[in-house]
């Protein structure tokens, strides 16, 4: 982006790996793609205890070389970079950390190595590469949108959470140890299971009361389901309306509201476009 | 709809099979429609065991029956349209041949004749006989928003489904195989119940650590159900604001979006109203 | 509400059961209310073995009470009214007499006494209740919104049902009789279970393209939920600001869409109320 | 937040008790949070029959010293606020009582100690400390829209009850007691579980009939949640736009609601800005 030195063999190398504007770094970033979903996948069949008694030593085999490409990767990464303490401490730079780790961590512990799930968190830069093209404008419609709406979400949840805690120690004095309800915490995991409608029945109320108390927490979550679904409609409508908005007022009498298509300012009558 | 040369036999039966608008083309709809949903219950109603017992015998005459009537179907529809190959390659036509195929093969391949089921597909062609008449605007209406929100669905249910990789692996490393979370692919579908608030309890968490997790997973999937209600809702109402505005376009420089109750062109100041 | 004859017994108790903007109007309606739950309460416990081994004879003593007293009320609704034979048809009416035969019934045929549960029906009054003071226009405001949603709403459940034939369809395929998915009525159950994110766990995937086939439907489910919301959501707003528009159009110039509290009209000048 | 005396050691007691804007207000408001949520984690752990085994004793000593300092804190509540009584049968008022009296009753009857889980009510003083700050706005835009609401929601679930009676009756005559639907209100239970797409799956309809009946159910529970969602989306746009207008009033005549960008007083006609 920035104007490069273009014989600096750093600067092609960051350009490749970091930016995805040239046709190398549009071909790094969805090789490394492809590379994440397979390693992904070998993990996956490699825990197939079925799958893993005829190929395990296939996917041992495939988890090195996965293990091998990213940590070149890494390495690149950190030698292509102006400041790579910057990238090491990034979300995406520890993610890349954590997906190497494992692998060589089972060298030393046993049983270590079955960390290497966590590389599923790689699958995060999906969204990196998504940016590019005519998805980002809906994927920061949508991060604006939501951003705004984090704050009333987290107040909804908060009440949801007291919520659970009170009502899974009324149901937890209702139906007693007997029932599954076998202690307080337990009790507030049923009433989670219960009020966002997971219902799984591994615990579920016995007792005529219980299932009066049941029914009321059922019937108020199923009501206040509504309420995020409310704020993050109304923050989407909001965040489409700034966004059609933001360029306007009258330079000459700094008015705002006009239409978006509007030409001339309807208060003033002077120019909207000098 | 075309100014027909009456004369033709081809020519009428397109009109009959192909299009609605007359009495032969309409009655010849909801025959299909009919016929569909008979053999469809035909299908069902055989794979009940008990019935299939002591009907089996009329079932499969049945069968025989709609696979014929829906074969002149086929061959009618070949010949009356222009450019045949265009049919046989379109959705419908292809879900048509689908509908005929395994019970010729039930002849050379024992069990084939199951995918008969497929059939149901068929039923689709319920929404081209809905298309008449009143129910067009609606359909329309909300197939055009929905195709505004398709690309923000799809991202939610991308992220969605890149959660459900993640939060499954954790799950599989803290709940272990003794507990139901034989590996990953199974662990990913416990999420995927889970978050989608459906919970069988086929698969539920036994220890406290990954009843944790779970409550997390529940909450999540709780609040982020109303991502794409909100999406959906929003273009609801731009594809409405769209609809309402479509008819206002200035008569003499042609310019659209005028406020609903303009008198005069904003851009032209010319009456919008001649 | 019509001007009355004050002096025809035959209005004055139309006025009482029908109409409730007289005190004794009031108190019938209250009083009927009453009746109604305390019968439909007795109907419940009656049902429950337990209370119905010890107080058997005391419930059957309420029931004819209570159907004594309801038979009393349908013919004096019967000669009060100007056509009986317009409320004997309406819903209203044939619910009130529903919840009257099955006792007489019980007389004749053994069993058909339990089916005074549709007394349970009766509730629907509740409604005609609250109607009464300021719930009326919540009520009505619902009313006209969801009926504007009607047509689109039947249109989504059409597609539901279709997708779970066609689901359901497939999952018998991949599941077979074995896994409980006995045949496709059933595997249709189960879809509609699935993708209404109900999840009883009665019926469950068990093989991994089961699995993931229920997996697909689940988070159908789970994204095209929004459309019934974002429906609603659109005609409710709709309804809000077609209550407001009402009353205004010009009565010179016939414009419509001025502000709810303007006095005059924006295009001619006169005043909006002669 | 009055003009106060403050030589009054009465009055900085309510001032750091009851408000929170001074430094010491604020710190016995967090550090009273910090005190519930230990006291309740202490009450959940005891719960857990494994944890108490080893470190009852420990719980009972924390139990003590908790209620002990409540009781405290619900003396210096009494003897700082001007009108006591008023407290006393305040919301607030009366669960700080019911935090404290399970512990003492636990002298006179035994189990009574077991009530102490309704400590978790006091949880609600979570909003009381969150409501400072920046969290305020949200909380009263949330409860404004909300309250509005009320009423729409309280018909909605008025229906919901109303179908699950008629609906639970239903099934109870379908599917009888061999099948888990054992008497009506076990019935009804069953129909909110359904009708909510909670589906614990503890009872599931068995013949034919009755799992259609419970399909008409899921659909119907699947396609009215819509409702809510759509009543406090809608809702909170009314609450937006209302924040947003408050601030329009004509300065000479007081009339409101003038649009966003109006000049002059559309009923006076004097200008909005002076």
């Amino acid at each position: 982006m920035a104007s490069p030195k273009t014989n600096d063999w750093r600067f092609r190398l960051h350009e490749i790996i970091y930016e995805s504007n040239t046709p190398a770094g549009k071909a790094f970033d969805v090789g490394l793609l492809f590379a994440i979903f397979a390693s992904i996948i070998v993990v996956m069949l490699d825990s197939v205890e079925r799958i893993n008694n005829h190929h395990g030593k296939l996917f041992k085999i495939l988890e090195w070389i996965f293990t091998g490409l990213f940590t070149i990767e890494y390495i690149l990464r950190l030698i292509s970079i102006r400041r790579p303490i910057k990238y090491v401490f990034s979300l995406l730079g520890i993610i890349d950390l954590i997906a190497l780790i494992p692998t060589y961590l089972g060298f030393f512990f046993i049983g270590a190595q079955s960390l290497v799930v966590f590389r599923a968190l790689r699958l995060l830069r999906v969204f990196r590469v998504f940016k590019l093209g005519s998805f980002l404008t809906e994927i920061n419609f949508l991060t604006t949108a939501l951003k705004g709406s984090v704050r009333k979400i987290s107040i909804f949840l908060l009440t949801v959470l007291t919520l659970t805690v009170i009502l899974g120690s009324v149901m937890y004095l209702v139906e007693k140890r007997e029932n599954g309800f076998s202690n307080i915490p337990e009790s507030i995991y049923w009433a989670i299971v219960t009020i966002t409608t997971v219902g799984y029945g591994d615990i579920s109320p016995i007792t005529p009361m219980g299932k009066f108390v049941a029914s009321v927490v059922m019937l108020t979550g199923y009501a206040i389901i509504a309420v995020p679904t409310g704020i993050i409609t109304h923050d989407l409508a909001i965040a489409a309306r700034n966004r059609k908005e933001l360029p306007e007022s009258c330079p000459s009498c700094s008015s705002e509201g006009h239409d978006t298509d509007a030409l001339f300012c309807k208060y003033c009558g002077s120019s909207l476009y000098r």
